[in-house]
Parts: structure tokens; sequence; C-alpha cells
């Protein structure tokens, strides 16, 4: 019997999902639970069904490996190396989200995840398959669209103190900034707003809370360059 | 025989490549010279080798189809629509670039192309596969790109006066903009570089020539939104 040419792109996804917490930028990690991978930290990752779209697709499997949903996830990346995946040539295209961590979700690690936890972006260890990369690349991209667009207020809680305002761009750009210049800055946009409330569950010297004001962004920052002269 | 599990990614690249020349926005596009799409205009594009990593097969395909060599591609989408192919579900890595059009730059199609020409993007034919999907969404990138990259400097040749920079940006946003105020503008961001001369091969009037100065343009921009805070 004569065999049907099939033409079928086999390929996958994984996703690259920041968060912010008690200071710190981190990515959510599972625990692979199959070969050859099997214990290895991993991106959450798995191969897309035949009839099912690119989108829906991310969405599925996020969802299966860490119980996380109705998240905006963006595609970024197409990695495909040869040897990237040692059963043969598998490409992988990436997508990534922001997320704020709230105690609320709980991860829910699925079938094909041990484990699924936050881990923060400094000291990540190996992972599986080419992760490492796609985790560098992500964050390469994060830092550019920290220069022009306001992805800072999706990592953040809805109010939040200049500090941790600077521990996000800290922890994003990866270096020190000067405190003052960084609050004169940041103040001087005008689309932070104020708020007439402080920190709470601080033991002495509450910091104000301030709220992002989007609309005011765009205000200030759609005319640069003339896409609107 | 037992048969071996292969896997395999097949996929595709196509190309949107960009160009500037008469005052308009331009895109390559090829005419295919083999079914289902025969003697359609078409974006240039073809299936990945095996043994062969996802920009060089960027880089060989656009030439086989093109001629045209050495042009900085970035990869800006993947698609995957479950029906985007009629021979089965096939992604493409979506690449694009911009070139400045002369006329030394000779294209040559390949095999696979019976032509091989640059087209307006004012009034694109339909294209085969999902390709004006694909060139939209490559469109719509580089609008967005406008308004925080240099990118008209890589369209224009590298001396050009302001109308030509106007007529680039009215193509790219797709509106009529004040002459006055566009030139202003421009003017006052001081990246822009007035030169002692004037154009050429003008019977009456002749305007004068400027250059885009990248230093300048770093030196201003970089330090928006606080990245180098």
């Amino acid at each position: 019997m004569e065999q049907l040419v099939k033409f079928e792109s086999e390929f996958s996804i994984d996703c690259v999902i920041f968060g912010f917490e008690a200071g710190e930028l981190k990515i959510l990690l599972i625990e692979r639970n199959d070969e050859p991978f099997k214990d290895w930290p991993a991106l959450p990752g798995n191969l897309v069904e035949n009839d099912e779209g690119i989108e829906e697709a991310a969405e599925r499997i996020l969802h299966e490996l860490t119980g996380l949903d109705d998240l905006h996830m963006e595609q970024f990346h197409t990695f495909g190396d040869v040897h990237r995946h040692p059963r043969g040539r598998i490409i992988t295209v990436a997508y990534y989200a922001l997320i704020r961590i709230d105690s609320q979700k709980e991860l829910k690690p699925g079938q094909l995840a041990k484990k699924a936890l936050w881990h923060t972006v400094n000291d990540l260890p190996k992972l599986a398959f080419d992760h490492t990369e796609i985790f560098k690349t992500g964050f390469n991209k994060l830092r550019r669209r920290l220069s022009y667009q306001p992805i800072a207020y999706e990592l953040l809680p809805e109010k939040f103190t200049l500090t941790q305002l600077q521990q996000l761009y800290e922890a994003i750009l990866n270096k020190k900034l000067d405190k003052r210049n960084f609050r004169k800055k940041m103040l001087s946009y005008g689309f932070l707003k104020e708020l007439d409330e402080k920190q709470k569950n601080v033991s002495f010297r509450a910091a104000k809370l301030y709220k992002f004001d989007r609309r005011k962004y765009s205000k200030i920052f759609q005319n640069e360059l003339g896409v609107d002269v």
C-alpha cells in the first residue's frame, strides 16, 4: 500500500512567564516528569496538536502544566536550532507574559510536570533543552521593552511604592540605580499618581503608595518621534 | 519492516522585504512557479531543510528566489493557522528586512519564481496562502517601530530631502502629515544634519539634503523612560 505523504509541522510551545514578588523578578518553571529531561527544571512547554491553533495551544499548555489561565501571552521568537531537541529537529515557538504574582493564584502542576514554581531570574539553574537561551532572549526583549512601553506596571501591584518600582527596574536592568535620580526622573514624567494612602503592615516609616496613570502615559508618549505629527 | 518514528518539524520561511522608491513604500513579491498557487503573487518563501538553521534558511531562500544577499533580516512572527497551507498544517516563520532600493541591485528570480518585483504596498493584489495576513502583521510591526527606532533612515538614501522623509512617514503611517509641523518637529530633535549640498537632477528649486546622525539619535533617546537612569 502506498504511503500517503503527510505534511505536518510537529512543533512545540515554550512559555517565559515573568512575575515580581518580594523585590525580586521571577520566572515560572516546572520540573519535568518525562525523559530525556526527567527531573530537570524547564520552561512550561509541550507539543502542539495537529488541529490546534498556536495561540490556543500556548494557553492550553500553560494551563495544563501550571494551572494558570487568562494570561495575555505574546509570541516573541521561534527557536529552531537543528540540534535543540534530542529526538530530532523540532522547532519551538516561544511566548512570554507578565503577571502579578499574588497569593490567590495557586500553581497546580499537571501530569507532565512534577512541580511548578516561581524562581528568581538571578540564579537560574541550568534548564532542559535550549530553555536557558529561550529565557535569555525573552529577558532581553523585556529589557528593551522597558524603555518604550509601560510594562513595569503589569508586574507591580496596582498600588506600589517607589522603592518597589525601583527594585523592579533594577531587577530588569540588572544594575543598581541612584535612588534620588530615579525618583526625580520617574515623578517628572507625570504619569505616576500619588495616592492619599500609605503602605500597610509595615512597622515604621510606611511609604507612600502610587498608581500608574495609563491615560497620562499615552498622552505623553504617543507623540514621540512623529507617530502623531 | 518497522518504521522509524521520526520527529522533524516541516516548516517554511516567508520574507517581507520593505523598500522605498520614488516616494512610495514597496515590498518585494515573487510570482510563483508551482502549484497550488502557480502564477500567484506571493512573498518570497519556501520550505526549510532538515539540517538547516532558521536564519541560514531565511538567507538562502531569499537569495534563491530574488537574488538578494546580505540583508539584515529579523524574525517577527510565526504563523500556524491549521488551514493556512492546502497540503496540511505547515507553520511558517516570518522575517522582515528594510533595504535601500537602488538601481544597482538587480532582482534575479530563481527557479521557483517566475518573477521578482517591487510592488507598492498601497494596492497589493491578493497574495498566495496567508501571505496577505503575514504582510499586514509585518507592516504593523514596522509602523510601531517607527515610533521608537530610527528605521526610516534604513529605507532612505544616505542623503535625502525633508520631502522624501515626509513621504516615507506618510507611507508607513498611511496618512497625510502637515508639512510645516512635520519639518519643525523633525528638525527640533537635532539628529538631522543639514548638508551643504542640494538635490541634483532637478530642474528648479533643488531642495537641501540631510543626513541622519545616528550618534546624536542614541544620545537623545537612550535616556527615555529610565533605561539609563
